[in-house]
C-alpha cells in the first residue's frame, strides 16, 4: 500500500526557482505506510481492563503535578478535578471523557504536498531519531554534534526512501547558542528537505517561534497542522510548565503534539510491565486530556518511550522483550482510547553499529510494526541509548525500514500472484528462473537491501571484505555527494532567512 | 512457561561415573518453550482457502514424482493414486485424508529426561544451524570445517541455555570420509552433550545406524521417538529414493522426520509468495502422507525452507519481508492441517556476524515466534546464508533466543506485576529504584543478555572498545574452557566406541 511520490514540482518562481527544478534530484519517496495487515495483540481483553481500572483509581486517588502552571491548575478546577496546591486529582471517568474530543487520526502537511502524511488509524509514519548530544562521525569519532552534522541528517533524511518525516532534533547542534538553536535547526529542516517536521517544545516561546516560522513557510495555517512535536511528561505523574506551555501553544494553533512517558523502567515507572502500562496509560490520558481543555479537538498521539534496566549497572537497555511487551500493550491501550500512537524505532543501546545494534533495533522495529505503531520516532540513527546520532546507523537503519512497508502491504493473492500457469509449466524438477511467470514479476518480487552484501563470497572478498558499517559509510558519502536541495522559491527563502536573523537578534545571542 | 532444569544427576554407574558426576559442571537449561502468547495470522482464512484448494489442483494434475523408489510407487498405486511412471498424481482430498494419522505434537527423549522435548502445540524447540560445509573461526578465517569444530558448536550447544536440541550436521566435519562422518558426529551428540538430537539422512543405511546407536545409547526404543531428522524434498514436486529411503527407516522405527522442501524463492518455486505456499503446501503434503503410509502415527513436523532471492545476481537473501510472508503463512497452514510446524532460525545472508547479519537473523527469530514455529532449525551459529557455521555468531544467536523465551511467556497481571502499591508509595516526581516493590522484584523483572554491552561508553572504551564480534570470541573461548561433558555411564560410552569402531570397520573407510 506504498505510493511512491516523484520529486515535486516548483510551482513556478523566478529563474532561480527554475534552474533549482532543472539541477534538482528527483527523490523517490514513499508517502506514509497503509496497513493491510493485522495488528498483533500480546494482551489479553481482561489484562487491559485491568490495566485501565488501575489507571483510574492512580489519578483519582495518587493524582498529577502540574508544576510552574498556574493556569493548567484552573484549568482543571474547572473541569471538575480535585486540586490541592499543585496536585490534580481526577475523579474516575474524567480523564477518559476529555481524550473523546482529540481526532484519531489527522493529516500533517509537508510543504511539498506530496509529503503530506496521514498519522492514526492504519498508517505508519516514520521519523529518525530525536535528541543526541553527541555523533559518531564517518572517522569513526565520538564528539558532540554540530549544525553541519545536523544539516547531513537532513539531507539523508530528505533522500531516505522510506523516512516519511525529516523529525526534529535529529541530533543537538551544540555550537549553535540554547536560546537561538531552535531557529537554525527549524530553518534546515524548512530548506534542505520537503518533508514533514516537528516543532521545538525547550521553550513555550520557541513554540511561538515554530509556528511563526511555519507561517512563514506554508502562510496562515488557519486550521492546518503542519508541525508534529514531542511533548515528553516528567514521569512518574509529573507536568512540567515549560513542557505544557509548549503544548498549550501548539494546541492553541492546531498543532500536533506527541503526549509521551519518558521512562526509564525500575527508575520512573515500576519495576513490572504491567504497573508501568498503568502509569502510562494514567500519564498519557492526563495530558490528553489537558490538551483537549486548552482546544478541543487538538491533534495529539499517545505516546509512549520506555527503556528496560540493565538491573546491576543501571544502564537503560533496549530491544529487550520488556520494552518489546510494553510496546505491544501500549499499542492496545492507545486503540481502545481512539488515539494514534507513537513509540520507537531502531533503539539499541551499543555503542557502535554492529551486530548488538542491529539485533536490538531489529526487535523494535519488528515490535513497532507488529503493534500497530502510527507515529515511529527515532527509526533511524539511533546509538548508544539515544545519547549518540550515527551517520552510518542512518542509512543502515532506513534501508531496512524498507522491510516494514513490504510486511505492511500484506500478500497479493490474486491470479498472478497464484501462479498457478507457472506451477503447470515448470513441473516436477523443474526450474522457474526462464518461466514466463517469473519474467513477468521478477523485478517486483523481492524486497532489496540497498546496503547489505549478497554478492558470492568471492567477490565480496575482493571488494575488500566490507563489514556492514564500512557498506554503510560507503552509502552516507554518496548520498551526500548526490545531495541537491528540493525547489524551494526564493521569496520564501529569503523570507526565511529575515525572521531567523530578527529573532536572533532579538533573542541577543548572536 | 520456561522451566529450568538443573544439569542432571547420574543415575548410578561406577567410580567413573561418581567422578564424572563430582567434577561437572551443573549447566542450567532452559527445557523448551511453551507459547502463553498468541500467534499472528498474518494471511486472511480467504487466501488459505485459496492456497490448499490450488495445491489440491497442483496434486492433482501436475502431481509429484517419486524417483528411484519402487515400493513407494506401490505404496502409492495402492493408497489409490494415479502412477503414470515415476509420476503421481492424487485425487482432491488424499494427501490431507492420510496426513490426518499424523500426530499434532509428540515427545522427543534425551538421554537426560530433563532435556526432552515436546514438538508440536503451544511448544517451540530450538536447535542450532544445520549443514554449512565451512566454519569461520576464532582467528577469522573461513576454512572447511572439520570434526574438531563439530565438537566446539556440540558443546556451546550443550552450555546454551536457552537453545533445548544439539541439533544435526551443526557443520560438515570434512576431514572425516563421508561414508563414516554420521558416525562421529552422532557418537559426538551422544557423549559431549545430553540434549536431544537429530539423526543422519543421506543414505538409507545410516539412517539405520543412527537408529541403532540410538538403541546403543537409549536401549529398546519400543515407541519411544529419541531422534527428529530433516528430510528434505527436492523442490519442485520431486521425492528422491535417497531422502525417502532415510524417512521410511526413520518412520517405521516410530523416530521423527522434517518433511521440509528447500527452496530458493522464484528458482524451485513460483516467484510469488501466494505461489510458494501452494507447491509447499502440496509436497508437504504428500511427504507427510507418504510417511503415514509407511506407517501410521509416525511423528512428523511440517517444514519449510524458503529464501527469497536477489534477482540481479541471483543470489538467496534472508530476513527479507517475502521470506517472513512465507514463514507466517506456513505456520497457518501447518496449523490448519494440525501438524507441528518447522521453520528458522537466525539466518542471514552476510558474511560476517555483523550489522547485516543480525538485523536479518533478527527478523527471521521475530517472525520466527509470532509466526508459530514448533521446531526451529537454525537457530544460531548460521552465517553466509548457511555455507559457513560460526561460533561467534552462535553465541550471539543463542543469546538472542532468550529473549524469545520471555516473550513468549507472556505478561503477569497479578496483583504483584500490578504494581498498585508501589505507585501509590512513590508518587508524582518520586524515584522506583529504592521501593519495596522494586525491591523485591528487580532482579527478575528484565531479560538480561550475556553477550551485549551496556555499560556506560567510559567503562566500554576503557575495556577495549569492543564490538558484538570480539564479545562473543571472548565469550566462545569462556565456555569453551569451562566445558566438562555431561554424565555418561562409562559402559554406554564403551559401548558407543564399539559400535562406532565396528561400523567403521565394516564400511571400511577408517
Amino acid at each position: 500500500m506504498t505510493e511512491l511520490a516523484p520529486g515535486r514540482r516548483s510551482r513556478g518562481g523566478g529563474g532561480a526557482a527554475r534552474r533549482a527544478e532543472r539541477t534538482a534530484v528527483r527523490i523517490e519517496a514513499a508517502r506514509f505506510i497503509e496497513r493491510n495487515i493485522p495488528v498483533m495483540d500480546l494482551f489479553s481483553d481482561e489484562a487491559l481492563d485491568i490495566i485501565e481500572a488501575n489507571a483510574e483509581t492512580v489519578l483519582e486517588e495518587v493524582g498529577v503535578v502540574f508544576s510552574d502552571n498556574p493556569k493548567a491548575i484552573a484549568r482543571w478546577k474547572e473541569a471538575g478535578a480535585s486540586v490541592d496546591g499543585d496536585r490534580v486529582r481526577l475523579p474516575k471517568g474524567l480523564a477518559r471523557t476529555l481524550c473523546a474530543t482529540a481526532p484519531s487520526s489527522y493529516v500533517q502537511e509537508a510543504r511539498n504536498p506530496e509529503r503530506s502524511v496521514t498519522v492514526g488509524g492504519k498508517t505508519l509514519v516514520m521519523a529518525p531519531v530525536y535528541g543526541p548530544p553527541f555523533v559518531r562521525d564517518l572517522d569513526g569519532v565520538r564528539r558532540y554534534a554540530t549544525m553541519e552534522d545536523f544539516r547531513s541528517f537532513v539531507k539523508l533524511g530528505y533522500m531516505s526512501k522510506w523516512l516519511h518525516h525529516s523529525g526534529g532534533t535529529v541530533c543537538e547542534p551544540t555550537d549553535v547558542p540554547v536560546p537561538v538553536r531552535h531557529l537554525d535547526m527549524l530553518q534546515a529542516h524548512m530548506v534542505l528537505s520537503d518533508k514533514p517536521y516537528m516543532g521545538s517544545v525547550t521553550d513555550p516561546s520557541r513554540a511561538v517561534d515554530s509556528v511563526a516560522m511555519s507561517e512563514v513557510l506554508f502562510g496562515p495555517l488557519e486550521g492546518r497542522t503542519v508541525t508534529t512535536s514531542l511533548i515528553n511528561i516528567n514521569s512518574p505523574l509529573t507536568f512540567d510548565g515549560t513542557m505544557m506551555g509548549a503544548l498549550e501553544i501548539y494546541a492553541e494553533a492546531g498543532q500536533a503534539c506527541i503526549i509521551s512517558p519518558f521512562i526509564v523502567g525500575g527508575a520512573m515507572a515500576p519495576v513490572s510491565v504491567v504497573g508501568t502500562l498503568t502509569q502510562v496509560l494514567a500519564e498519557v490520558m492526563v495530558g490528553v486530556a489537558y490538551s483537549q481543555l486548552v482546544k478541543p479537538g487538538a491533534p495529539v498521539i499517545f505516546g509512549t518511550f520506555v527503556t528496560s534496566i540493565d538491573m546491576n549497572s543501571g544502564a537503560p537497555t533496549f530491544g529487550t522483550p520488556e520494552a518489546s511487551q510494553i510496546l505491544y500493550g501500549a499499542g492496545q491501550l492507545a486503540r481502545r482510547l481512539g488515539l494514534p500512537f507513537r513509540s520507537g524505532g531502531g533503539l539499541c543501546g551499543s555503542k557502535l553499529p554492529d551486530a548488538q545494534a542491529a539485533y536490538e533495533s531489529a526487535n523494535t522495529l519488528n515490535a513497532a510494526l507488529m503493534g500497530g505503531v502510527n507515529f515511529m520516532l527515532h527509526s533511524c540513527g539511533w546509538l548508544e541509548g539515544g545519547l549518540v546520532a550515527s551517520l552510518e546507523k542512518f542509512v543502515m537503519d532506513a534501508d531496512q525500514l524498507g522491510t516494514l512497508h513490504r510486511m505492511a502491504a500484506g500478500v497479493a493473492s490474486d491470479e498472478a500472484a497464484q501462479a498457478m500457469d507457472a506451477i503447470r509449466e515448470v513441473g516436477p524438477g523443474g526450474h522457474y528462473l526462464g518461466c514466463a511467470h517469473t519474467q513477468a514479476h521478477f523485478k517486483e518480487a523481492f524486497w532489496r537491501s540497498e546496503v547489505f552484501d549478497n554478492k558470492p563470497f568471492e567477490t565480496w572478498e575482493e571488494e575488500g571484505a566490507r563489514d556492514t558499517q564500512a557498506l554503510a559509510r560507503l552509502r552516507v558519502q554518496q548520498l551526500l555527494e548526490r545531495y541537491t536541495p528540493p525547489p524551494l522559491d526564493p521569496a520564501t527563502a529569503e523570507a526565511l532567512d529575515a525572521f531567523v536573523a530578527r529573532r536572533k537578534e532579538e533573542i541577543g545571542t548572536t
